[in-house]
């Protein structure tokens, strides 16, 4: 019997509302599919920061170390500046653990309302594999001439050959399970033409050592229209940290999955815990009132738990997910209905 | 009577197809409104540079120079790889004309078909102003280490004061003769820590000058979502060269408006020629074939007239535009229709 430690951290605002839905289908998951799960529990948030003056304790990354995965709920409220929220917890982990790679499915889920016109399940179907390291998302750069007309202020983008290498690799690796086998690469190397030229020689050297995979690449510009009309044409897009950002927000706004979709900040290695968290916000309106959509925490489970080798448990998650959403199970206000946050997550650990 | 001096360029594939047509609406425009148009034509092209290996001759600023617009096609053709066909003629004019500003409507056109569910043409119309210069389309950075494990690529954002303050003064301007008077910035300060914390700052710095204007601003990422979910949120939208050139392709996407669009690439104090272009390239799988759309190019001749004073004329064409697609007539194929790019030329400079 296998056992898994996981580091909890709810986080700010629906994180705490969100967090607990998520463990309840976990557990369920465990009992269901016979493994374990040691949970260590963290209330490193913006409270912290008001209480310590720090989102996390010094050793913070040391702590989570401990554990095989972070189970994070969102990160960020009122008050708090980005720089100090997100750059105090959220990044740190993300940069300290080596989570290279960033994954998020697109998936239009039967029964959910997409923006778009006439699309089925079906068409949307694809995922995002995001830089998370490096790229655009640089700490290089400064001002010069503060406070004059002369002043300005640059920013390096920066793209190793290590960095861009490995997650191409990771891309491709993940294009091959994929019954379609296509990977489409996110570029810009008409306009930005330094980096992105680089990005798409490294993108054909990788390529070669995959002939099952079929490859086509876009600029960004175009790329971002295509995913609203053309959804279907994609099955893996690879991006760097910015363009990967956009098109894992344009994908599932597509979707209609915006509210409900999860994420996954992996280190492919396991040499550190991977970070797993759904996309939305700490969604400071409507906190404290358990009226939040819980399903994109549950999502995010189920994409640890497939991280963590235990696929089945994954799929069954997922699978219990389209079955609420097709069949009219409890919905949350977002998605039409008047359920509770503790409504959905009960149904869906009672579905597992 | 007034004269405008108009450099014509049609350039590659389709353009040669569609700037015809842009130039009998013109004329059309002209004997109505009563001025007169003073042609010089130019035939720099792909085809240029096969025959002298130049995209434009050395001196080719300076001819087009002399006139007060330049009425461009489009450019590029397979074989002729970008950074010899764009960076030898569109990126020059740009640049050398220091059109700083490119703008686009993002408009959903009565009878046009757009891909979001259940829009009308009431819910999408706003403008993109897209700094056009400067920010991530440097010329800094470049390689280290190559050809080893250790290799790196590195590209420079540059922001400065008298970039980011022209391009958000031009925004706030347009945005005050605009019926609901709002700017949306596009900004992604929470991941590029450098750059766009000084775009927000030079923002909020504007502001106060324009009381008047309702602003607001979106990381990018989440701003493209809404482009999908909420396109009439907008009305002015500002972002830098590669925010604005992304979202300058997916309004006209949402809008379902990508084949027909327009663009402008103005110098505001006419100081120099500015250059009006439609969105859509050269299209080398239909040129030939005399099936492209031209609405592209026409309305991007009714940008051009406003920008030299015309706004009677430039609305007039708009107008006609707007009918020809609300009440069925000619319509090239990405449209639905059969007819050919002169017969809906032919309509429009009728309709004027
Ligand atoms: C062709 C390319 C360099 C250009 C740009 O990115 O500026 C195009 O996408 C545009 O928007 O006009
Ligand atoms: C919060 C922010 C820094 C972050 C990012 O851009 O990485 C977010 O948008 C995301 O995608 O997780």
């Amino acid at each position: 019997r296998k056992t898994h430690r996981i580091a909890v951290l709810p986080g700010d605002g629906i994180g705490k509302e969100t967090v607990p839905e998520g463990l309840r289908v976990l557990d369920a998951a465990a009992r269901r599919f016979g493994f374990d799960l040691e949970l260590s529990h963290f209330d490193w948030s913006c409270e912290t920061y008001a209480q310590t003056g720090k989102m996390m304790p010094e050793d913070g990354l040391d702590q989570l170390a401990k554990s095989d995965s972070v189970f994070l709920g969102a990160v960020g409220w009122p008050g708090v500046p980005d720089h100090i929220s997100l750059w105090g917890l959220l990044i740190p982990i993300r940069r300290g653990f080596d989570q290279y790679i960033s994954l998020r499915p697109c998936k239009l889920m039967p029964g959910a309302r997409t923006p778009l016109a006439d699309r089925t399940p079906a068409d949307i179907d694809f995922y995002v594999v995001r830089e998370n390291t490096e790229g655009e998302y640089s700490s290089t750069g400064g001002k010069m001439f503060p406070g004059t007309e002369r002043e300005f202020v640059t920013q390096d983008s920066v793209f190793t050959r290590v960095g861009v290498d490995r997650v191409l690799k990771y891309a491709f690796e993940l294009a091959m399970t994929r019954p379609r086998r296509k990977l489409t690469s996110a570029t810009k190397s008409n306009g930005i033409t330094f980096t992105m030229p680089y990005w798409d020689e490294r993108f054909a050297e990788m390529a070669k050592n995959y002939p099952g995979v079929t490859t086509d690449q876009f600029h960004i510009d175009i790329l971002c229209a295509h995913f609203v009309q053309h959804p279907d044409w994609f099955d893996v897009v690879v991006g760097s940290n910015l363009f990967g950002d956009i098109l894992s927000d344009l994908g599932p706004a597509v979707a209609g999955s915006i509210g409900i979709a999860p994420s996954a900040n992996i280190n492919p290695e396991k040499k550190f815990p991977s970070m797993f968290e759904p996309v939305h916000g700490s969604a400071p309106d409507i906190a404290g009132k358990w009226i939040c959509n819980p399903i994109g925490q549950i999502w995010s489970g189920a994409m640890m738990l497939e991280h963590l080798g235990e696929k089945a448990a994954a799929d069954c998650i997922v699978k219990a997910i389209e079955t609420l959403l097709a069949e009219g199970g409890p919905r949350t206000r977002d998605m039409g209905g008047n359920a509770g946050t503790v409504d959905v997550g009960k149904a869906l650990a009672e579905a597992v």
